[in-house]
């Protein structure tokens, strides 16, 4: 017998009740059962952004309302601010680099967060720059950016500022409205609990100004038309029905558990981990800034990579390791979406045993034992 | 008790087989277990499309597919030909247009197929036309365009052809490498039977000659990336991993039943569905070229829309009415995808009982029989 734990960042495990929602048989999209699944699903949205303003849903992967975010904001030879601290980071450059939208890097550390003096400096110096483009976690390094500030600095300096909350939304509190957001994005696969498939975009009153006065070319992912026909309950090209279906329930058993629950279970979990990491001798890649999300460890010295295929090809854990610069250095555990304090435990208590098989040294239990005093906490 | 018939032409039923194999727990995409499946549906695409090519995947309703076909073959600037037969014919000038690229436009009359030799005649004076965009079926008249001599036309003007085939992949018989076409997109709500979310687009080697020239701008929609990596088994971004694990078991039934089988089988039931729809008095839509995807009936002397609406409200048969033009005029029954011969009698008998309901004056029964005369044929 053989079970597998999926403790990636992203897809992240899909609850029972999400998977049965989806497995019913298909419905018309352009029919009133699914006008009033919309309609929910749409409040639903609102509420998890913390805005006002509708939550437009691409059938897409999330980098595809990356990509909105940027063609309906931009025109060509306008420059737009991007925050470079790992993969994420560099794709918003990519994107604004392939419309012809001129990338001014802030580059930051694989590791390190971003620091807001740091983007205010180059605002300063540049009043060209329309957009700043971030994340609120580089997944690729575990890394949390500190949103508000972010936030803070392009308000002082009027410009728009949009933030990749892929992984974030939903993990911890991120205020679209009370923070001054222009643009907000999330995928399905993560805190959502759902399969990859559905990309969101909420944005501001003054992004859907500039959206009016944006030259870069765009149809399927047309932020106007689409928030158009989103207030018909429809969209404009044919939805991902099932996924829909599956947003609903998983929306509502995010509304069950409440959405500060949500954030102080992910906050706690992620605390566990990291203790859990410590406690083997192994240092954290993010000391200093570690996201809710997921625990990078640098895996030193041990094969990141090594410990990932370990974990999964013998005991059936999969956790993510290094990507690009970071390949082989770090293991990545996600606690992000439908994840109890058991599976952070059971994720532990294997990595415990795989450490030890590949021959580090470390005082065996006492990643498990921090964990649960972690867990424990009243 | 209440049962419910979806007989609309996208998305259509779901089987039960790819329901469940969807409702599996989800796996990560960066993993030996996700290679082997995309490894497995890169083949059962590719006999699908009929096409050495790699067809490509996209997390996208079809519409990106075919956003796809415009942005990674043309320039701004560059001249296009579409046929505008109906509302998806549209859609091709519609985004030609967004990219800057002119659309040449050969208007058909709605419930009309294009003619060929009106495609010829503009080749033959306008030198500067690189492509021909066009349908398999115009889904929204239910007319069936002439595919091969759209191919034959182009090949002789040494422009290129490129097909959406959302609807007509896995309907009907579209030889995209023996017929030259140089473009083919479908979606995964029609004949393969899967929710949509999935877009796919092959392309011939000249069109990847095109694409690397090809100056429109393009990110999530770039067909020469995810060559690159699909060849590698894997995607550029996040793919809909529950879908696919879908469209793995959809090929395999398509490959269990035959591709010739298939075919059959939908042309058998587009004929017992036009000769149910005759012998009830009314008249087809596109009596000279209906599409084996789908029966559209013109509804004089009723309303449409209220044949549809009563079909489905009252009894549970869910069918489309018309769109923009046709709106009130016609109604669509599908038997696209996972359907039987039972499921057109159901659907013949239901529309039998609403057409008396709503006071049509034809031969009680003339419908089904006529239908299941077509049906019993050997």
């Amino acid at each position: 017998m053989r079970k597998e734990y999926l403790m990636t960042p992203g897809p992240t495990t899909v609850p029972e009740r999400v998977l049965l929602a989806m497995a019913r048989p298909i419905i018309h999209h352009r029919m009133p059962i699914y006008e009033k699944i919309t309609a929910e699903v749409r409040e639903g949205l609102k509420w998890l952004f913390q805005t006002e303003q509708e939550v437009l849903i691409f059938a897409a992967s999330g980098t595809g309302a990356m990509e909105a975010a940027v063609t309906n904001l931009m025109s060509p030879g306008e420059k737009a601010l991007c925050i470079r601290g790992g993969k994420f980071g560099e794709r918003w450059a990519e994107i604004c680099k392939a419309y012809g939208v001129t990338p001014v890097n802030v580059d930051v550390e694989w590791g390190k967060a971003v620091d807001p003096a740091a983007v205010d400096e180059v605002l300063a110096k540049d009043k060209d720059i329309k957009v700043v483009y971030g994340q609120a976690t580089e997944t690729s390094t575990g890394v949390r950016y500190p949103v508000k500030a972010l936030a803070d600095v392009a308000r002082k300096h009027d410009r728009m500022v949009v933030i990749d909350g892929i992984t974030g939304v939903g993990v911890f509190d991120i205020k679209m409205d009370a923070w001054g957001i222009d643009g907000l994005v999330t995928g399905s696969q993560k805190a959502l609990m759902l399969p990859p498939g559905l990309a969101f975009l909420a944005l501001s009153e003054r992004a859907y100004k500039a959206a009016a006065e944006s030259k870069c070319p765009k149809y399927y992912f047309n932020a106007a038309k689409e928030l158009k026909k989103l207030k018909e309950n429809t969209t404009q090209f044919t939805p991902a029905v099932s996924l829909i279906v599956g947003l609903q329930e998983s929306l509502r058993m995010l509304k069950e558990e409440g959405l500060e629950n949500v954030f102080a279970r992910h906050e706690k979990l992620a605390r566990a981990s990291r203790a859990a990491v410590l406690a083997m001798g192994l240092k954290l890649y993010a000391p200093d800034a570690a996201s809710p999300a997921l625990t990078a460890a640098l895996s030193a010295p041990l094969d990141g990579s090594k410990v990932m295929k370990t974990l999964r090809d013998s005991y059936g854990v999969t956790i993510a390791g290094g990507q690009d610069q970071a390949k082989g250095k770090i293991f990545r555990i996600s606690h992000m979406g439908y994840v109890d304090e058991w599976n952070v435990m059971l994720t532990i208590a294997a990595l415990e045993r795989v450490c030890m098989e590949l021959g580090l040294k470390f005082e065996h239990g006492a990643g498990m034992k921090a964990a649960l005093a972690v867990i424990c906490e009243k």
